[in-house]
């Protein structure tokens, strides 16, 4: 049986962004990246076959182009976390897209994405929870040995 | 039995480092935090009890004040690849820190660091493969359920 193919719209293609569009894209998903940088769209890699919207992705007109109202999944991934807080709001609330998720740049920020419902991911908290777990690690191991 | 109290040097004192310096020192570790920006210092919280050195990682006499030679564990954290490439190795080839770890920005310059022997974060990569969890385990799911 043919898995349902996802239609994702992506606000932001960057390191992050572009990556994440590509996986996607080379998964079988139907994948819709905007960004208003043309130069942003050299972050994804070259057998990306998804559609590009060069535009403010806080303009609503940009986000009815991107056909956010069929979106299965809405991923705000800009460095900006006042843009990924206004989009995330409206794709929840005037677009009711199922999956809503933001790239929180600041933690600082983190609870109020929550409080408003939207999956959030954290650069910052990833990094330092990946350097801690080799001291945590490294606990765990004395500890065994002692 | 007590276990040892590591001794760790931080270059970079931003979000990560500052987060990273703060669990450590409240692990019971010795830290030392260098920045060359005094504002940087606000990212510790405020029951830190490490050192913080004012000054540019890139200079020698700033690595030597903070005694990198009797570090257990050196983590260039800055948002310069370069400059997190240049202090480790001399962390690595100079000091002979046991263990070195750098933050790489650009995921591009991933094996450069990872060709010159040196523990890597790459906060791109950890958030790419974050996001695209929720899709593999959709797809999980949907296999399960076929």
């Amino acid at each position: 049986m043919k898995e349902k193919t996802l239609y994702v719209v992506i606000a932001g293609c960057g390191a992050v962004g572009g990556r994440i569009a590509g996986h996607l894209s080379s998964m079988g998903h139907s994948v819709v990246v905007i960004d208003r940088d043309e130069k942003a769209f050299n972050n994804l890699p070259w057998e990306y076959s998804g559609f590009k919207i060069r535009g403010d992705v806080a303009e609503i007109e940009n986000l009815k182009m991107a056909k956010l109202k069929n979106a299965d999944a809405f991923l705000a991934l800009t460095d900006d976390d006042n843009t990924n807080f206004m989009v995330t709001q409206v794709a929840k609330k005037i677009y009711n897209v199922p999956m809503v998720l933001a790239r929180v740049n600041d933690p600082s920020n983190l609870k109020l994405f929550e409080e408003a419902g939207v999956l959030v991911v954290s650069p910052v908290i990833l990094t330092v929870q990946f350097i801690l777990s080799f001291f945590l690690g490294e606990d765990a191991e004395r500890k065994r040995k002692v």
